[in-house]
């Protein structure tokens, strides 16, 4: 397990105000490659494939490429997965940074099945896909809980109940955070990552080792905004729930609302904005 | 160009307070995918490729482009393009979203010298680049500006300077700015997108598109965090200060202090950090 330490360093800044500037320690995010390299049994034989690079916050990391391979939908649970570990071949700068996941001999990979992270990787020169197939990752929310309801005042409290969790943020005031939260706004999990994919693909992979998939009864928290690609990580870990400090962007309405997922998008102190399914929310 | 009108959307939302909620119109900012293809010559004939899919705000896309296209440094000025133009074959829900570059016949194109969003495209199983070389464009400051300097009173008064360009920032609360200003704190241009890279692409394509890279005399001001990429695209466009309002991460202040970068973070009313070459600020 990495700890915190690796998450952030200290760096010496000039912090200045309007009477004087003083130079002093600070603690800052780390930012580092984690490159993915995925090997699959294909017609008897190993192959070890690098299938994606991501700028990431160190911590949590095998919870990190977990929760990537399921939104991917290259995995479903934990069984579909033989061994993960860093890989010990790799120069000095890079130790760390490159994980290797040796999928279940079950499991087939088939890498034009994947997004656009990946879109290049197809040798046709237009491939056919339109762009917004590219990008979706034909999530369908088969396991959503059309029951699940909440009561307005665990939504008021779920700001109060993150921050004292939310430990490299309190350290750095620069990082985003993903988090869950039971439908009586107990609080389970956060993860934090420079970037907000990241954070939600590390509490998805967290759950998916606790073997806590799909996410029925849960509540999805997130310090950001909220993107059409974090809408499709939530559907399709089964999450119908989703609060953000942020802005949810048109796309992530829509897709919201085509699969009967619940949108609080600006959570302040004393209000917040429905923008899809409020009949979850009991007033 | 397209209007303001395609960057947001209407959307019906219940707006919740500590004693009602109502039903009101809002405006969310557009979320979108955008195909980028590169038509180039290569013995003796066009060939076309779709080289990547980014999720952005339509708005400035051709600049998006051309400032993708700089940074990934398959283009240095607009006189390596011969045309730029939205492709019109393509499914009716496509339309604007799939854009075609023709290369100038003198501009050669390596696939496999692009970074990290191509990263798979190479046939090799393991390419051998480390994880830092893929997402690294070996970006050189060669233009930068050792002796540009600032006054401080400058940089307390940039936040006000922007704020009222921000449009759809003011309309929606929910995008990120890019923007540039001159060394005497003019407001020169601001872009805005859901994606923080998208708007500062849009920002250095603009500035190709007018011929006026590289940019030594201007400041760089980010609505958000500072990461490693947003750097280097910084370097690659001859800028060598920027203020944001939010966090670096530590590869970031890494990569601008090799390269003479001055970076300004956490930019309040009343107080900034410097974690760069703050010799750069005139107290």
């Amino acid at each position: 397990m990495i700890k915190l330490k690796n998450s952030v360093g200290n760096f010496k800044v000039l912090k200045v105000n309007k009477s004087n500037s003083v130079e002093a320690d600070d603690l800052i995010v780390t930012e580092e490659p984690l490159q993915i390299r995925l090997q699959f049994l294909q017609d008897n034989e190993w192959i070890e494939k690098p299938i994606s690079i991501t700028m990431r916050t160190p911590g949590n990391d095998f919870e990190l490429v977990l929760g990537f391979l399921h939104n991917e939908s290259i995995i479903n649970s934990a069984k579909d997965i033989l061994q993960i570990k860093y890989c010990k071949t790799v120069k000095p700068e890079e130790e760390g940074n490159v994980i290797v996941v040796k999928l279940s001999p079950g499991i087939s990979f088939d890498m034009t099945h994947l997004n656009r992270y990946f879109f290049t990787n197809s040798s046709c020169g237009i491939c056919g896909k339109t762009a917004i197939d590219a990008v979706s990752n034909n999530c369908k929310n088969t396991h959503q809980n059309n029951l699940l309801k909440i009561d307005i005042e665990t939504v008021w409290r779920l700001n109060d109940l993150l921050a004292p969790e939310q430990t490299i943020f309190n350290y750095t005031g620069g990082i985003h955070a993903s988090a869950l939260f039971t439908v009586h706004g107990e609080f389970e999990v956060v993860k934090e990552d420079v970037g907000r994919h990241n954070a939600l693909d590390k509490v998805i992979g967290n759950a998916l080792i606790k073997e806590l998939l799909p996410l029925r009864n849960n509540i999805l928290f997130l310090s950001g905004r909220i993107s059409f690609e974090l809408v499709q990580k939530a559907i399709r870990a089964g999450i119908c729930i989703i609060v953000a400090i942020g802005a949810p962007s048109g796309l992530a309405v829509k897709l919201a609302k085509e699969n009967k997922i619940t949108i609080i998008g600006f959570l302040k102190k004393d209000r917040f904005n429905i923008y899809s399914h409020p009949e979850r929310i009991i007033q």
